[in-house]
């Protein structure tokens, strides 16, 4: 039977399973985690209001009911597209007849890969879990070192898109309003909340009068916005402007797009971010029956870039394997049409920006609408239920449910 | 103002910081973590069942309404009760006017600290997850290399207590319901449970004939149990007993209790398992002004030894608090009585025993009353309802709600 390999379940890669279901193929996921990420609500288990099982679900729960397809926990390391072969980091090497490459993308230090100590990104439930270990941290050390309580209520996000401003506002929620009243040395509600865009807006993919809002709702929360500011340097207390020193003892890194490595044992021409140009199909020109979807690809539709967001994944998921499935009856794949249902950025409490067709809104409203679409779009009944309650609990009480730390204290962090 | 403190905040000094408030004294709560832990459901955390905030809430956030007290996050590392010093791994010296210490015990390998690296124990958030991770890993590398099945589903559990029973117990429910369905290489039900007791029956705190139908039951949640079994060696991929080797990739361990290593730096005599003997008021003999609380103590009540569970140790937090308070105000201190309330212990689903009063019982009447009675200490009124949502769900679909690895594959593991 034809074997479809599917490599990472994201978005992408778990609608091109789900749209082969019960169909003449056979099928093999791969994914370094047992569990697909609902990536847009990482930044809530970073600032400790969810926790982790709360937006992953284990992949091969979702997809139990497909019996043409198997799930294994495997790290790809390299694809032969020559041979149709792809192996693993453990050895072992798997033939396929059809690929779909969806393994997305992680953020970009720019070349500066040191960086990366200081500043941690958020990608991955581990670097939600560290982000949160830090803020929370911060706070702590603080208390202890009220002398030192400036530097360590010094909070500085780099890169003023959807994540950073996520990031920002809701730490500055948490200072403001979370841990109030719970410190005797300290007063949190002082931290300073820094967001630094390099660009002349934030939310720069946006349009320029929903970015004017965001920054009015986002200042308005208590976050200093600096624009037009290029990082040069990052250490572990502070942030470089330039000449000018920004003392800082969390630093957390929401700029640059690199995409997946594994790309790169294609053997095709890259974009600039690592990224895969993939044709109207969404196969690699050259190569036989390899798909890209998701962050991965440079995909055009409409003559315009499809963006990196989580429903054009979803789409380009869903095409690709009607694609593959067109080809094995004989037919011809069709070309991949973005359908843009809008755009949506949260930036803190009752605060948010949306886009839907000719409508722009903000504040209340869009942050309300982000609700639904958000909780209305998470993996699983139960899930839901459970972040339904979680926000209704914290929007009541200003409190966080995740606001734990699983290890000892560790004085040289 | 007479300075007292706290040393470790499970349910001993969680107790004795509570009755400290609004009191005439000044309070300073230190712990290694940020939160309180309710241990009892730790082994729900570490087989998947519950999300670490479920069982676990910020020592500030439970204590933010007493203004006489600070909460610091800090390892001590020495108590010098001569001079009424508390020494922390990062230099501060605090002094004391009354101590309490309250750091409880860890598992103890009887002298083979080798074994930990292979076997695991349950006593922190972090060695739940790392549990968690443990079996959810077993399951996906027997799919991954079909071949060692067998191996990878072999577990076993060193030490029929409490914990060792609800592991077991609740891996079997894993194995036989939870994944059921969701493998295609493997089938998760032929998995084996193995619970091997040193002595000749399990649960040996409880009275003999809950003793055998705790046995039955586990029995019939699909768990095999050898009595009479002494550990001689553990490695990577099994255990010995004398000649026999049982080979498992799983192994859990649950047996043994070792104190707190800081009460050796009081230069009092300890029990064999390190444990301080306390006064019937608590304080400790020869030394001014430290008490002693929870499984860190070895006290006596009524003639008999005061068993090792979080009632005695939230009974002991009271009375040492009183006791200082009575104390300061010229009062002299009560010995402490341990009133006990029954015992209970969970099996696995709708299977628990009970020894209340005059009364005994087990199955599904002591499962419900053993549900009732940890949700509701449970601390904090949203975690008592996200447990309970989350049992609810689990109960009806068999699902379990933190089957997420955070790390990706480690090869070695």
């Amino acid at each position: 039977m034809h074997h479809v390999m599917i490599i990472g379940c994201g978005f992408g890669g778990l609608e091109a399973a789900k749209a082969l279901g019960g169909k003449p193929v056979k099928v093999t996921v791969l994914d370094r985690t047992n569990h697909h990420l609902f990536q847009p609500l990482l930044y809530q288990v970073a600032t400790a209001g969810l926790s982790a099982p709360a937006i992953a679900a284990p992949i091969r729960r979702i997809l139990r009911q497909q019996k043409n397809l198997t799930v294994l926990m495997k790290e790809v390391s390299r694809i032969d597209p020559t041979n149709k072969q792809v192996s693993c980091e453990d050895g072992e090497v798997f033939d396929y007849d059809s690929l779909i490459i969806a393994t997305g993308a992680t953020h970009s230090y720019f070349g500066h890969e040191e960086w990366a100590q200081h500043a941690p990104g958020l990608k991955t439930l581990e670097d939600a879990m560290n982000i949160r270990r830090q803020i929370l941290t911060a706070f702590e050390r603080a208390e202890d070192e009220p002398a030192q309580a400036g530097e360590w209520l010094s909070f500085v996000v780099i890169g003023g898109g959807p994540t950073g401003v996520e990031m920002s506002g809701t730490m500055a929620e948490i200072a403001r309003h979370t841990l109030r009243g719970e410190f005797r040395n300290i007063d949190p509600t002082k931290a300073q909340i820094l967001l630094i865009e390099g660009g002349p807006r934030i939310l720069a993919a946006y349009a320029s009068d929903l970015s004017e809002k965001a920054l009015k709702q986002l200042t308005k929360l208590g976050v200093k916005v600096r624009l037009n500011a290029k990082v040069t340097h990052i250490e572990a207390q502070g942030v470089w402007i330039g000449q000018e020193k920004i003392p800082a003892r969390t630093i957390i890194w929401a700029a640059g797009v690199q995409a997946s490595s594994l790309a790169q044992s294609l053997g095709v021409p890259l974009d600039r971010a690592g990224r895969v140009p993939v044709q109207s199909d969404l196969s690699v020109a050259g190569l036989k029956d390899v798909y890209v979807v998701g962050d991965l690809a440079t995909a055009l539709s409409h003559g315009a870039p499809v963006p990196g967001v989580s429903p054009a994944a979803k789409q380009m998921g869903r095409r690709a394997a009607a694609n593959i499935l067109a080809k094995l009856a004989g037919g011809t794949t069709q070309p991949f049409r973005y359908i843009d249902y809008g755009s949506l950025a949260t930036i803190g409490r009752s605060s948010a920006i949306a886009h839907v067709g000719p409508f722009k809104f903000s504040g209340l409203a869009a942050w309300l609408f982000w609700l639904f679409v958000h909780v209305f779009f998470l993996i699983g009944f139960r899930n839901r239920l459970m972040v339904i309650a979680d926000w209704a609990w914290s929007y009541l009480t200003f409190a966080r449910s995740a606001r734990i730390m699983q290890s000892p204290t560790r004085p040289d962090e």
